[in-house]
């Protein structure tokens, strides 16, 4: 039975297992020293640019931290939506372990603004150091509401970023769904706007564990193999993490996995319209629907069809389409809707 | 081609990887809510104790460093023998996350004493609140040096931290070697001799990934699962680490595997003293060796089979068997000596 | 010169300058061991309950920080009002010194209410551990704005705070104006309302150096002297902090010097009102006004008496009176305005 | 009466005292934008070099916590002698701090070398990042046991950091004792041979609260307003620790108190030496003198005055003289012994 709950209640791609399978020969270099390795790096850099440092962590949330904790020091603060993973979804870890205070904007879908930027900005620098130094710009692509900026969009922020000396930090759990939606290159929506770090996802696109951090400024690398052994992300035996990224990218699978969630999506959310449902709170761009309910049905329809209700009040539907969804799976959730 | 430079060189277990690829049916609840990973604690409890509380995180530094976490406060130290992984091998985690001191005590083959740590001890409280206040013990079996501590031993440590209010923390990720060279049951060193907190190893015995932190004093784990998921050690898709410890426990493969590379160690110990190696700096009680090589050998028995030098001044090898080392492995290394 | 531009801008009352010559009298005891500390722990017991666990820090920013760190860990968080000087003007210390994230709701002339703490509160819990545990609630009487809650509504959030098993926190750098205005015991706002614990001024209100963590629960003060010694807040010559506040207490300055604070911010209300100014953003209650000033006087103004401009756009000057203003100090003013 | 217990059992000198009186006048620009801390500031870059970064601060563990975090990331460490303040008598501050280790070398007099220096950074490197990153050396000067690095040790020290990357820091709580005993400058110990940042004393030497970090390498201090507000050691009333400075370095205030206490320590020791007692711990040559007592007289002597015993076993007294030590306090002492 297939969920909708979140794209992680999803197994492992089978050609991400068999590569698992494959990788598991003969003893080999610990801690990134492999020659799997290598390849899964220079595959990144094949699509973010040849300066690219990438750095294998185990999830998203570890992604996210350690990246935002190269970059700060703890009188430093990051500017994000209010809507992003890193202020909602962390327990504080970014906070935590930077002891950086995060600066919260308003969001529109899921999107912050160069405004809204500037305006945070503002509200520190004009206390001197009796506030916080902002010295990162915090976005997340496609958002957690499933929507995606546009690469312009991106570039209005970044060129914000550069204006005010705010580095740009992209959580790109779901980067794939972005990229296969505006049907762009990975860096089309990043080096080439100027991003500066990004968190670059795994997980959430059919593999077992595993996601990256890559410093598309690479000089901001310099002291993150020590972060990263210190932020309990070294992986010992690491080839096991490579062997997942290698057939992802060599036979472009982050394509052809983010392309079925998103067009599963689309069908369920024609499928919604077709029931009666209308009140969608976001636009359905990639992988998520936020449809609103009516309370008697939630309940049964949850027991056939694992999904989340995002808000109680207006009972706001969370609905999350993966690589391996397919249309008989969304035929049974309508159906009990 | 085996090497003999860690147990993390070699991959995963048969066993386990037939686990892993069994596993991946049809989707899960994520975050440890599914039920593979109810089955893997429960056979945890089995070994330690019903009253166990267990969490599986990613990997060895992570497991000390947020055991560690959930028993200090940034005043409170941990004790421990200067030949701890804590203090010499983590870039510092436990103290940069718990901001914490390690107070280090010397080391006999790898061990603490009752006496170091009562002295360690008085060295702060006498201070007063001018110094830290000790609050935890941190000992490693089998230790860094592959020796191992006796219930006996063990007991006589856990009823001076009793005495002293100290917590007994064990770095378990060599537990199952020290369990089969030992021949007691993992409770044996742990529960029954009053362990505080355990990092339960996976990795070094044929895992791919996955440790676990469990609590054999129940009420210290109140908050670890806020501890967890800040720590950066919440797996989503956790079936895939429950999966592994499932046969690793139900089928003893943890005794077999363990077996292999201790038995496999002391066949390579003989073979050394064969060959006219006599200088061990240590007991070989587990699955390490550490022997004194002639100078003009090293490089090219290092190209033929991996191997680190531990202390240059002394040709010190460190020779480590793994879950998968085999007669032809140990012939091949004794040759190129 | 008297400046209206913050109370720190004024020097020392001359009773407590005298008390200061005094105590400089032999050797004494260092760290809190000579008698004159105990007289002022005893003082200050007085005034909020024999129960009272009492501690001299330098200042207000450490002892807000000091205060939440005793009653929090990484993964717990604080509710305030937005507009608290702990998440405002205290450049993230007590995030960086606890690593907990502060969740700051809307306020009302510097005011929280219950409902917004326990929506705060349900924001995070209904997520379990992927959110924080909020655990305190932080507020300051009277508030950044010069106004007060009523005995009443601090009772209001005291009932919320237990009832949701959350400490309450007063930043009571300014406690003394509110007492006076209030014309209420400082027991009366704090202990007898259910406060944990408090930080208790003195700089602002006629001191050189020094403020006080109180902590009314005193079973929250296990460790605070060793949270003091680490948060370097442990001052060596202790009697020249405890020295200030004996005559503070037992002479009853504090209400002397407060009440002349109070008293000349009414005075000054009126006479801008007189002069036509008519736009207050906040009730004048204590020692400070929020006055909109015509954008052509107030750069004159400021050369001749110092204030600031608390908000650009609207010309909104913050005017704060001290325990030394004077009639004479409040007709300058006016007559440049 | 005056103790030997510590030279913060003293008072402030009188020149000190009257200072703080005369800057009691009027309302003064808070938070260091004072007329006074700008003169205390060029007076200390007249000691010290006019490229120096001055700030103050409130005692000697916050100077060295502050300075020591200017300079370190979290997976960066600090070498330092065993005997040193910061890893024995500010419980741990500078690690929960900064989250950064301290490796302890072994120390003779109090004091490091170079030799243990490398040794140090050796046993780190070699493990990449697998192992901490050295990046600062800290000395104190004058050591904990009273003792002095000739300005060619510190050369040789500084020369050594240089060398292999490391700043140097120095815990110059005492410095002026060792700059009198040297009879050298200031800048002779510290800016002529290398050193980056100082913890500058003060309270030790007749003031009543305020040390000051002096970064002689600018570029250092970049950050240091932020850190310094963060680190809960900005005092609002700046112009009370700059009053006390200023004399203290326009009059040679710091000389003549360091002279005296200097001066008595000796005529201590030969009192001492002409009571029989020989057996000196270290070399007294500032104002500290370790000496063996006789287990049958301490207890008396304590209760006439009042001094600590250092080391239990061999009754080791630990005596120290202060600025306003006379010689009759001494044959007070030696009447009791």
């Amino acid at each position: 039975m297939k969920a909708f709950a979140s794209d992680n209640y999803a197994g492992v791609a089978p050609e991400i297992m068999a590569a698992l399978v494959a990788a598991n020969h003969e003893h080999q270099p610990s801690y990134g020293e492999d020659v799997m390795t290598k390849e899964a790096i220079d595959l990144i850099r094949q699509q973010l640019g040849g300066q690219a440092e990438v750095f294998f962590v185990y999830n998203g949330t570890a992604a996210n931290t350690l990246a935002l904790k190269a970059l700060l020091q703890s009188h430093e603060s990051v500017i994000c939506p209010d809507s992003a993973h890193i202020v909602n979804h962390e327990v504080g870890a970014p906070t935590a372990m930077t002891g950086s205070t995060c600066l919260k904007t308003a969001n529109i879908n899921g999107k912050i603004t160069p405004a809204w930027i500037e305006e945070a900005y503002r509200s520190q620098v004009r206390w001197g150091a009796h506030a916080t130094l902002p010295r990162v710009v915090s976005i997340t692509q496609a958002t957690e509401f499933g929507t995606v900026y546009q690469p312009k969009e991106l570039a209005a922020i970044s060129e914000t970023c550069k204006r005010l000396g705010l580095y740009l930090h992209m959580d790109g759990c779901r980067l794939y769904n972005a990229a296969a939606v505006l049907n762009v290159s990975l860096a089309a929506m990043t080096t080439d706007v100027g991003v500066d770090v990004l968190s670059l996802g795994g997980t959430k696109n059919g593999l077992m564990f595993g996601e990256a951090v890559v410093f598309l400024n690479p000089k901001l690398a310099e002291n993150f193999a020590y972060i990263q052994k210190q932020g309990l992300q070294l992986q010992s035996k690491m080839r096991f993490i490579a062997a997942q990224f290698v057939p992802f990218f060599k036979e472009n699978l982050w394509q052809k996995y983010a392309n079925q969630a998103n067009q599963m999506c689309q069908v369920l959310a024609e499928g919604l319209r077709a029931k009666g449902y209308h009140h969608f709170d976001y636009p359905v761009e990639t992988n998520h629907v936020f449809v609103r309910l009516s309370s008697d049905v939630v309940a049964k329809a949850q027991e056939a069809v694992p999904f989340y209700i995002f808000d109680e009040k207006t009972q706001l539907a969370r609905l999350v389409t993966s690589f391996d969804t397919g249309l008989a799976d969304i035929d049974k959730l309508l159906a009990v809707l």
